[in-house]
């Protein structure tokens, strides 16, 4: 059984946005965005709040299935609610002599088994929560399309940074302010989740800003 | 010739992250990020503000080649200079005479011909400049990868949207505050560049905030 990320373009200590489903007990289906990580070829990482169906699930069952996809209105539906049972295949789950369901239109899903599951208490600002250090092993892979390609943030964080850089000039100070402040985040975001090239394009960003006399 | 853009998954009306190659009379390169609108399946539309390498050399060639590339560094070196001969191929231009240049690791690249260019003067909060509003023909297209998938602004300004949206009741007010700005700027991206999908997608999220009572 094919268990590789590599196979589907998703590599080691990045973050891709997927939309996991899930099963209760009673055989509903619940479908969620989240960041996965991989850490290694057919090992993911998940953090998650307590409070969702996804982790009441993943307790529930120790497994789950992640959906590799670009489609908006999927990331949407699921965001907002879920995702109707419509848009689902559901298929016969070996293991637990029960029923798994993967998005029909994913270009490609793999079936995750729960390895490890960690919670702490998480102090915020606003209110504390109990977050779930969830490890699994992938198990079962299917790509359904040749040219699938995971969502990443940071190839795009890095372009609104270029778009930016590529105004700052023509901007008032105001829209500057803010146009670094964007930058920042940006980075920040490419730190956790990009890829070497990505890394490295924005450190060449930020020293030319920085040559320039802007301070960042 | 092959010239049909729909090949590479760039559709009509909407908006795609390029890096465009030229050459000025001498033989020397240059390339440059632009956002690309595609008007008709073979027909595109830039808008090129006075002043670069790139207007210049494509008032004088009346041609240029678009590259399709996802490679951070391309898109990083070609904002903040330009992409060294190295990255380059030179190939032999039959209609001049001369050379053209694409990235020699490019997804896809197509040269097109210069059908009309417009000038006109935008006066601007800062200063005031030309900007030139360019009608071409593709003329030929290469796809070099089959996966080939054009960058677009729209998928990504969702994304940021959906991870904000996750948040909003678990931020205090200011960034709340700061979540529904950027939301705004997501759908000002989305509306611009997106496809129906992203565009029904924003909206529902909108309306969604708007039921839960933020003022948006």
């Amino acid at each position: 059984m094919e268990t590789d990320l590599t196979k589907i373009g998703m590599h080691k200590d990045q973050q891709y946005e997927v939309i996991i489903t899930t099963m209760d007990k009673d055989g509903n289906s619940n479908a969620a965005p989240f960041g996965l990580r991989v850490l290694e070829k057919n090992e993911v990482f998940l953090r998650i709040f307590e409070g969702g169906n996804t982790i009441k699930n993943i307790k529930e069952k120790e497994e789950f299935i992640v959906n590799i996809t670009n489609d908006p209105l999927m990331f949407t539906l699921s965001t907002t609610n879920t995702i109707p049972d419509e848009y689902l295949t559901r298929i016969p789950n070996k293991t637990n002599n029960d029923e798994l369901a993967y998005l029909t239109d994913a270009d490609a899903y793999f079936k995750c088994e729960v390895k490890s599951l960690k919670t702490t208490l998480r102090e915020d600002d606003i209110k504390s929560s109990d977050v779930n250090y969830i490890k699994s092993e992938v198990v079962e892979l299917n790509i359904k399309n040749k040219c699938v390609k995971p969502m990443n943030r940071a190839i795009h964080a890095l372009i609104e940074a270029l778009v930016n850089y590529s105004r700052i000039n023509i901007v008032d100070e105001d829209t500057q302010k803010y146009f670094l402040e964007r930058f920042l985040e940006s980075e920040r975001v490419i730190k956790r989740v990009g890829n070497e090239k990505e890394k490295e394009s924005i450190q060449i960003l930020k020293e030319d800003l920085i040559n320039q006399g802007f301070e960042i």
